[in-house]
């Protein structure tokens, strides 16, 4: 009988190369942006136990459902929601047709640069902006103008396009959750239609995967041709208690790991982790004015209309066991490298 | 050198083989329900094409969207809709706690087994129906209460469960799709959350690819517990000109292709085949009273209001270029075999 007569060093090393290559002996980090804390052990331990078929927490892969708020959660919300920059964008590019807007408030406002008098109009000016450039086209048409927009609009702090101003960390976790045979889902209270048609290219979510707030459409033929026109009345809200709303209709199942950032997503996280079984609350806390922002008012921080996180939301967090990330902490990258 | 001295028949028996095995060589007939006929050409062609990079009419798999009515189109809608014996057989179950149906209307018919008199309620008594069997529980619970009863009642000209009422057709139908990189949604008229329970089990199509009509659902604490409670208030209707809404609200894409049965089908077919590109409408005729039903008025076939298909949709389904799927010469089994 022949014996093979390799080294045992040179066994080790070609059953080192064996694991790396094949896995999961010496798996490589599938969240490397992420500092090695808390939160990040939290997040590895719940995906490990769900996906255990001999633990007691095991998730079958059809309920795996997560859902991540958008705004302040996946992309960076400050100084104002990119929706709104869009908004703004677009009733300037719109103005020529509009001679009137040159004296009628909210446009007036926009028109002037004067966003001070376009807050003091509160929710009805803001309809109005909303009504006269997200409606009255059809989706097909609004679909080109988003990713027009979308394609060239940069951020006005981080010169970089909004799409680059996505967290590279949650980036890396949307795609560790998919490995492990999680669907994942937005949840925003930005609108359907203009997420859409970027989602998937950035995040990886289809079309399909995205729940939103929207203004009504209805079927209609134009010029012949069998369109959805999209209408000046609002069809649904999808923020604070409407966020398990477009979850029950757009989902059908309660998710078992929600991340959002805001007391927009509180009622989302309480329906998602007040199910039985494993579940996973994550909040994400804007603290690092250095490389992203600092808002609250939790913590002392400078309090902020977009993306409030008041002391009441951190107690809530505490008393769920929802995980805060703060990103200063937790975050060792920001946003995804651009070539 | 040493030479093989396989005989070469043997060679050609093992290539066989390996071709059969590894395919794509002779593959089998993924739809072998269907007869060798001009729609199962126009399916298998048009699947051919729009997968085929080097042809024009190539459609990327994100784009690949199908939709398919249920009722009379994947099920059995005959004598009633069974969403509706279910709404009876529930009404039933709950008359003991509602001593005072005995006497009232609509419940009284039901309780009586009248339908005529039921009928002469028109919708105003269907929806008093709904809102006492559909609405004043949980999300959670009637998942459970549709879960239950489907899983036991039978239909009474057939003697087998419901879902065993599907068209064996269309479950190949959506598994070739799928194969080809399709993504399979329901659009019905009926309620998503009473199909969500099981579409996935029996269509292989999960939950969040079902769009339906729905009631009103809101956020609140019961027992400290979050949940989703129904209320009796209608949200949608997805049907006729509902379905292009709900096919944007839900799936954001318009669909390639789409399955129907009836004119509540007319507006998704033209949502559909109205896009550019490769398109294709289908729709099934029931003309078959010996194995299923036979039902028009089309083709002189009896009227019915449930699933009605007139001479208009014909005529539409001739100027569009759909295919009407006649299940007597088209189908040469109509049920799966059950076990």
């Amino acid at each position: 009988m022949k014996r093979s007569h390799t080294p045992p060093f040179l066994v080790a090393v070609t059953l080192g190369i064996f694991t790396v290559l094949a896995g999961p002996g010496i798996a490589a980090d599938p969240l490397p942006a992420w500092n090695d804390s808390s939160a990040k052990q939290a997040v590895l331990g719940f995906v490990a136990k769900v996906t255990n078929e001999g633990s007691a927490d095991f998730v079958p892969e059809s309920d795996r459902i997560a859902t991540f708020d958008n705004d302040g959660t996946l992309w960076v919300e400050q100084p104002i929601y990119t929706q709104l920059a869009f908004a703004l964008d677009r009733l300037r590019s719109m103005a020529p047709q509009h001679p009137e807007w040159k004296t009628q408030q909210p446009y007036k406002s926009v028109l002037d640069g004067d966003l001070e008098t376009l807050k003091t109009g509160g929710k009805h000016a803001l309809e109005q902006i909303i009504a006269a450039t997200h409606a009255g086209m059809t989706s097909d048409d609004f679909d080109k103008i988003t990713s027009d927009w979308i394609s060239t609009a940069q951020h006005p702090r981080f010169k970089r396009l909004y799409t680059e101003c996505v967290y590279q960390p949650q980036l890396e976790l949307l795609k560790y959750l998919r490995e492990n045979g999680f669907k994942t889902f937005i949840v925003s209270g930005g609108g359907i239609e203009f997420m859409r048609p970027w989602t998937e290219r950035v995040y990886g979510i289809s079309s399909p995967q995205v729940v939103g707030s929207s203004i009504a459409t209805e079927f209609q033929f134009v010029d012949g041709q069998p369109v959805l026109m999209r209408l000046p009345k609002v069809n649904f809200v999808d923020d604070k208690a409407g966020k398990p709303v477009g979850i029950g209709q757009h989902i059908g199942k309660r998710p078992i790991l929600a991340v959002g950032n805001s007391t927009g997503d509180l009622e989302m996280l309480q329906y998602t982790t007040g199910g039985s079984g494993a579940r996973l609350g994550l909040l994400v806390y804007h603290n690092d004015a250095e490389r992203e922002y600092a808002y609250g008012p939790a913590g002392g921080l400078p309090d902020s209309k977009i993306g409030t996180f008041p002391q009441s939301l951190m107690d809530d967090a505490t008393e769920n066991g929802w995980i805060v990330i703060g990103m200063k902490e937790n975050w060792n990258q920001i946003f995804p490298s651009v070539p």
